[in-house]
């Protein structure tokens, strides 16, 4: 008989973040005293673990993938004011999460920028003694840091930090307020 | 003869925080989706137990207070820019913070602006598993959530959220990116 499947906290967080969000965001350039502001539209959704693009995802990290589960997908759609008024930029992007827990709060994740993606990055993930969730990634040139807790039901927030790989060095922090969209409904926060 | 003194994480904090610093801080207006962006100086000191303002706010605290500690000031200078260009609002304060630590990680913080001021508050706070420091203090109209963690020895950061007591929305959230200012050195982040 097997063992009663001991609840991964990486399920209820995984959980709680599909649907659609409205995200503000704002990045701090610290040596040039630089704010940026991003809105956002960002949908998170559940993928199958058939999915073509999570299967080459695995196949690709070279990882014995013994447990993951939860596959998902963020699609992003945000206006950024890098620059002032004017030189306004719009990116749309998707990107693939696949977590694989080592135990209830602590992992790794694949992630990459869908099937025709070639870079895929694995990073490391933990919650802290609140439910806030830790990632780093190791890209070639930098080491980023994110954290993401719920305040409400309805409302999360997201910090990053992104350093140079090289020195250590802080080169941005970032924060998003993010909020659901409610379908029917008035926005509640 | 005394037991050896635990040593409190609250004094470990506050040691580190020490100094001035230079804050970029955005505020997020989630119902309005409006962005404030804030560059402050901010210094932070250590009082004497004997500070007039530091007895002061312990007496009017009414709290029973048998071993507070490391009592200090933060002095801030903001400019705003709420509204835009040409509404430009400045802004100095100062606050007097009381830590009276419950056990190792837990307590209460008393905190008022200064000696003139009637109004004070009493904070609970509380450390993480990581470190981050987070403080929780109820208003008369809303309820602010902090959080202060540090992302090197030089770099911290600091989020916040405000709720409406009556009905626990959330009113705005906020980040800041706080950076030691370094004497004769070239800013090191």
């Amino acid at each position: 008989m097997n063992q009663p499947k001991r609840l991964m906290k990486i399920e209820a967080f995984v959980s709680k973040s599909l649907g659609e969000w409205i995200s503000m965001r704002s990045g701090h350039s610290l040596a040039f005293k630089q704010f940026e502001q991003v809105v956002s539209k960002i949908n998170i959704q559940e993928l199958s673990m058939k999915n073509k693009a999570v299967i080459h995802l695995i196949e690709a990290s070279k990882l014995e993938v013994n447990t993951p589960f939860l596959p998902f997908k963020i699609c992003w759609e945000a206006e950024s004011d890098w620059g002032g008024e004017g030189n306004e930029d719009k990116e749309i992007g998707e990107s693939i999460m696949i977590p694989i827990p080592n135990n209830e709060s602590e992992g790794l994740l694949i992630r990459g920028r869908g099937y025709t993606e070639k870079d895929s990055a694995v990073s490391t993930y933990k919650f802290l003694s609140d439910e806030t969730f830790i990632l780093k990634t190791a890209y070639k040139q930098t080491v980023t840091e994110e954290r993401i807790w719920f305040i409400s039901q309805n409302v999360r927030c997201r910090s990053s930090i992104i350093r140079a790989s090289s020195s250590s060095g802080i080169l941005q922090t970032s924060f998003a307020s993010e909020v659901r969209i409610l379908k029917g409904n008035s926005q509640q926060v």
